[in-house]
C-alpha cells in the first residue's frame, strides 16, 4: 500500500460545470442545439483575429512553449503598465492562485475566504493542509473580513472582485480602507477575474493593478483570459504583484505550463479591444433582460457586476436542481449553486439569441 | 513582508532548453535559420492531420475543456488497453509527476533517483520538502538503486527509462526483477517520456504500461505527447496506475488543466501511427550518423534508444559550454548538459537536412 499523505483524506475534487459533451452524451442532443451558459464563458467566441493566428501558429505544436512567456508578459506589462517581472503566467488564473497557496501556506495555517466564494481558493488551501475559515453573508462584507483576520490570523486573505458565483463588487475604496488596517504580513488575493465586467458597469468598481500592488506589497492581483478574452479553452491567467513577491511564486512554478498556442492567442486577444469591449456593451444590454425577467417573477437577485446573474429561487416551490435539471433536458447549461450552499442558479449572460431560449424555458419553468 | 514558507529559501527553478525566440533576439539569426535540437522535440512537428484538427477545434477556444477528458482518455485506454479509471491527464507528464510527489510526499521523506535523469523529479520533490538522494551511475544501476532503497527508504523511486539526459533504457526483466525486491510501499514512478524510441530500437525495452501495473499495484507508469507525437507545445501528458492509485492523484489534479486544443490534438495524434512510426524510423536510421561521428572522432557517447545522443567531449580541449555557444551563435541549439555537471552535450536527432548542418558545424568546432 503506498503511503499516501494524510491531507488526501480531506480532499475532494471540484465539482466543474458540465460540458457539452455530456449533454450529447446524456440526452441525445445535437450539438449545435446545446446552449452552455454554466462556465461563464464569452458566448460569442474569442476574435476572429485570434482564431487565425492560432491556426497560423499550428504547426508549431511540437515545440516547447518559449519559457520565458516574454511576448505574452509584454502585452501584459503594457496592458497593466508595469515591468514584465511584476507578472507569472499560469495555466489560468487557477494556477497561479496555487501558486499563492503552496509558496506561504504550511500545514495548520489559515486562510480566510467569503462564504460564497470561487471554490479553488478551498481546494488549493486544503491541499496544503492549511485550515480555511469564511465569512458569513453572501456578498463580501469587508468589515466582517477585518473582524475574522484579526481574529483567526489568516496567512492569506481572499477577495474575488466582482465575485464569482454572486456577482456583488468590492469598490476601490473599500478595498483600500481594507488593506490599511490590516498586517502587512497578510497576503491579500485580489482575484479580479471578472474585473473587465465591474470596470465597465462602475468605475469605482476597477481595481489598478500597478497602483494597489504598488502602494500594498502584499497584494496579489490574478486576472484571467477565460472570460471577457473567450480563451476558457485555453487555459491562461497570470498573477501581478511586486517583483519581490512574483520572484518567490515563480520557485513553485512548473516550466511550460501555459501552450505555446495559448500564449500566441492570448498575445494577440490583448489586441483586440474592439471585439472585448462589443461583448462587455452586450453583457450590460442583455443582464437588463434578465434582471426585468427576475423582476417580474418576484425572484431575488444580487445586483451583478459580471457577466452572469444569480437568481435565488427559493420562492417558486421548485428547488434550483429540479430547474436546472429540467433546462439540461432541453439542451441549456445553467450552473446549480446547491453545491454552495444557495437554492440558486447561475447563469452565464449569452448571445441575444440564446438569451431569448433560456428565458422563454425559465419562464415556463416557474410560471 | 509575506512571510513565505521556510521551503521556498531552497528551492530553484528548471532550466528550459533555449527557445528559438531567445536565438533570434540575441543573435539576430532568422527564425526560419534556427535549428533547435535542444529540447528532444519531434523536428518533422507533429502529423498534418492534427494541425487540421486543432484549425477546425480553433473556434471552440472559449469554451471551457471537458473535464472528464473523456475522449482522450478512451484513446489512452485503448492504446494501452486499460480502462479510463486508470488513467490521469495532466499539463504534460511533468505534471502527474508532480501529482504522484504532492499526494505522498509529506517534509522530511525521501525520494531516491538517478545521478543523472530529468530535472523536475528533484524540482518537485523539493517543493514538498523531500529529501533527494541520487545513485552514482550515468546509467540507470539497478543494483545501486536496491541499496540505496533499502538505506534510504525513499517514499518514492523515480526510474526514467529511456532516461534523459543520457539515453539509456532498463529492460522490462531488470524493472520486474528490481520491483520484486522492494517494498510494495513504496512507489516507483516508471517515467516512460521516451519509450516510443526505446521500444522500436529494441523490444526487450519495452515497459507493458497494463502488465506492470497489474502485477504491481506501487507501480505509476507516465507518458507523454510531446515527444513522439510531435505536441511538446500543447502540454499534454498522462499517468496509469491501478485505479486506487489514480483515484488518490486525482485529488492533487486542479481541474482543467490540459487546453481543449491540447485534447482534440493528442486523441487524433493516436489515430496517426504511421506518422509517429515514420519518425521513429528516421530517428533510427539518422541516430547511425552521429554514432559514425561520434566513432571517427573518438567522441564518448552511451547507446541511446531515446531520440537524442549525448556526446562526452571533454577529450576535445573544449568545454561542452563552448561548444554549444559556438553553434548557438550559428543558429543552432543543441543541450549543454554542464548544470547536470557533465561535459557533455545532448543533441536531439533532427531531420536528415538538420543533421547535415549539425555534423558540418561539430565537426568544425571539434577539428
Amino acid at each position: 500500500m503506498i503511503p499516501f499523505q494524510p491531507i488526501l483524506d480531506s480532499l475532494k475534487s471540484y465539482e466543474a460545470g458540465k460540458p457539452i459533451e455530456l449533454v450529447v452524451r446524456e440526452f441525445g442532443i445535437k450539438p449545435e442545439d446545446v446552449i452552455k451558459l454554466g462556465s461563464n464563458e464569452n458566448p460569442f467566441g474569442c476574435a476572429p483575429e485570434v482564431v487565425e493566428i492560432v491556426c497560423n501558429a499550428a504547426t508549431k505544436m511540437s515545440l516547447y512553449p518559449d519559457d520565458s512567456y516574454l511576448d505574452l508578459k509584454n502585452a501584459l506589462a503594457q496592458k497593466f503598465e508595469v515591468t514584465p517581472d511584476r507578472i507569472i503566467p499560469g495555466n489560468g488564473s487557477d494556477q497561479v492562485l496555487d501558486f499563492a497557496c503552496r509558496s506561504v501556506l504550511t500545514p495548520g495555517d489559515s486562510i480566510l475566504i467569503n462564504r460564497i466564494t470561487f471554490a479553488m481558493y478551498k481546494i488549493y488551501a486544503l491541499q496544503c493542509g492549511a485550515n480555511v475559515h469564511s465569512t458569513e453573508s453572501v456578498p463580501h462584507d469587508l468589515n466582517a473580513f477585518l473582524d475574522l483576520t484579526k481574529a483567526v490570523k489568516p496567512k492569506i486573505v481572499f477577495l474575488c472582485t466582482p465575485s464569482n458565483p454572486a456577482g456583488d463588487a468590492l469598490s476601490k475604496n473599500e478595498v483600500y480602507e481594507f488593506l490599511n488596517q490590516i498586517s502587512p504580513d497578510t497576503l491579500v488575493v485580489i482575484d479580479a477575474a471578472y474585473m473587465e465586467f465591474g470596470s465597465k458597469k462602475d468605475p469605482k468598481k476597477f481595481i489598478p493593478a500597478k497602483e494597489i500592488t504598488d502602494l500594498y506589497p502584499n497584494v496579489f492581483y490574478t486576472g484571467t483570459f477565460s472570460k471577457a478574452y473567450g480563451l476558457g479553452g485555453m487555459r491562461i491567467g497570470y498573477g501581478i504583484g511586486n517583483s519581490e513577491l512574483i520572484g518567490n511564486l515563480y520557485k513553485m512554478r512548473p516550466p511550460f505550463s501555459v501552450t505555446n498556442l495559448s500564449a500566441f492567442a492570448a498575445t494577440e486577444a490583448l489586441k483586440q479591444q474592439k471585439y472585448v469591449n462589443d461583448y462587455l456593451e452586450n453583457n450590460l444590454q442583455q443582464m437588463k433582460r434578465y434582471e426585468k425577467f427576475a423582476a417580474d417573477n418576484s425572484i431575488e437577485f444580487i445586483d451583478s457586476y459580471a457577466n452572469f446573474i444569480t437568481l435565488f429561487v427559493r420562492k417558486h416551490g421548485k428547488t434550483s436542481s429540479e430547474i436546472c435539471q429540467s433546462l439540461l433536458r432541453q439542451g441549456i447549461i445553467l450552473r446549480d449553486l446547491k453545491s454552495y450552499e444557495l437554492n440558486a442558479i447561475r447563469i452565464t449572460i449569452g448571445t441575444p439569441q440564446q438569451n431569448d431560449r433560456v428565458l422563454f424555458a425559465l419562464n415556463k419553468e416557474l410560471n
